[in-house]
């Protein structure tokens, strides 16, 4: 299989990837009142937290265990976020493109590295969401919150429905680059409609 | 040491135990009133949670990473549990003795794999427990609940009864089978008889 | 790079560490009405939970999956502490005393651990601190807190300053033993006066 040319863009979507999840999890440190040090901890499992799990059951030492630009990335952001806090909701609309952008690339990504591994299509398809979603759910969790993608969002929704798109194109004797744009292109859409069209799955009742 | 003959059950037990904790992990997203996609994951955890850490424990890949069964497993329990939600209530008796099964199966299994890769007694003990209760643990922490079993149900106990069991008695010159059968209904007995007769230890109290 | 003479004590201090953390889990679990069961699971995860992840993370097995001893040490220390906790409110100087040199050590110990593997010293730097705090992040999550280290306390800022000291100071052409003593030392200081003179970072408050 032909490398993905995009690929020569990884080391930078990681980074950047890295710091618009850290922003979102100092925010949510700062709503819950914790002080700095909590906050550098929720902001390091939010950016990098789905990376982390996705590696230990592919039997694989976490990248950030590696190289420390992670690490830096994290804090840096967690620095800027504090200092510009204040200014931070005017980038809402900007911070949430970031966001979306990053969980898609993070999906594929994931399910692509997987898949090189010899993981079954559907566990890669799992491997891509975890990727891109399990660092806010340990967000949720430290924060003693039921994590909110359980109750509210089409998001997680979006990254499995650019995740299939993207097994199933992936079979199609296309250059590799085009199942990867389309499933990016897929996850961002479906995500920025939702929150358009307020889209959300009904909320369970047991005693419906 | 000769394989247990059961073993050739385990493709079952595992499919069968998977698709009743799921069931339960789904029921407990609903009672939250999570949505679709959080019920799956809840399910996925109930169900998988506990043999995926004691995997990671021992070093090795878990099995679901492998066999694409258990994700399916989980995803039709889900689905049929969503479905027939106002008539699983009827079917609570049945649930609770597959759950009791599962339980007492899986505490056994799980101290037999981590036997045979070496592991001193005790922490193979604690292996099995851990198959058998773990998914339940994370459940609980996933809907921002103490867990259960930390409060108030006689079942890890008897867990632990059945696996000091199999292990005393798998010392002794007897076919495999025989600790095997004697452990599992030992689990199953002790489970039973606590939850008929409202066994329960005392809750602790720190200024008592 | 000569071996650290103190090594000699790490069994000492392995089970001296356990068996205090394990106290603070029992009384933690006593306070939250837990039953013996769940304080033994609390137990253990103060204890042993930060050195797990740390293993997990460096792709080793956990210690305590190899020797009996440390469970064992849980054990008798949840005995110990549910037997006599009526008594135990009077020690609470010598706990937080005992306490105070696990945290140090269990930073010094764990740092010197990940960077014997080739791990990069900010990484190494986590690595110590994730040692010495994550067992009680745990404990808080499964009794359903905010953990405590993220909103009052001067306590994991402590593991920093000794572990960037250590860092710094095994660059330096002195014996061994002086940075280990240096950072060990700095550390209990730095917990001994937050403590006494009520020292405390700020609480972020989002709207600021």
């Amino acid at each position: 299989m032909p490398d993905l040319p995009s690929f020569a863009l990884i080391p930078v979507i990681d980074v950047v990837g890295t710091f618009v999840f850290a922003i979102s999890g100092t925010l949510t440190a700062a709503d819950k009142k914790l002080d700095p040090f909590g906050a550098s901890v929720i902001a390091f499992v939010t950016a990098l937290g789905g990376g982390t799990l996705r590696d230990l059951l592919l039997n694989l030492q976490p990248i950030w265990m590696q190289e420390e630009r992670f690490l830096v990335t994290v804090f840096v952001s967690v620095l800027v976020t504090l200092v510009f806090r204040r200014d931070i909701g005017r980038f809402r609309r900007t911070m949430f493109l970031f966001d979306t952008v990053g969980i898609a690339l993070f999906t594929v990504l994931g399910m692509e590295k997987a898949l090189r591994l010899g993981v079954p299509p559907l566990i890669a398809l799992v491997m891509g969401v975890v990727s891109a979603v399990f660092g806010g759910v340990v967000r949720d969790i430290l924060c003693n919150e039921i994590p909110l993608i359980f109750r509210r969002e089409i998001y997680a929704t979006a990254c499995l429905a650019g995740g299939v798109t993207y097994l199933l194109m992936r079979l199609a004797p296309v250059p590799a680059e085009v199942p990867f744009g389309v499933a990016v292109g897929i996850i961002i859409l479906i995500r920025v409609l939702a929150v358009r069209l307020k889209w959300a799955f009904p909320n369970l009742s047991a005693g419906e």
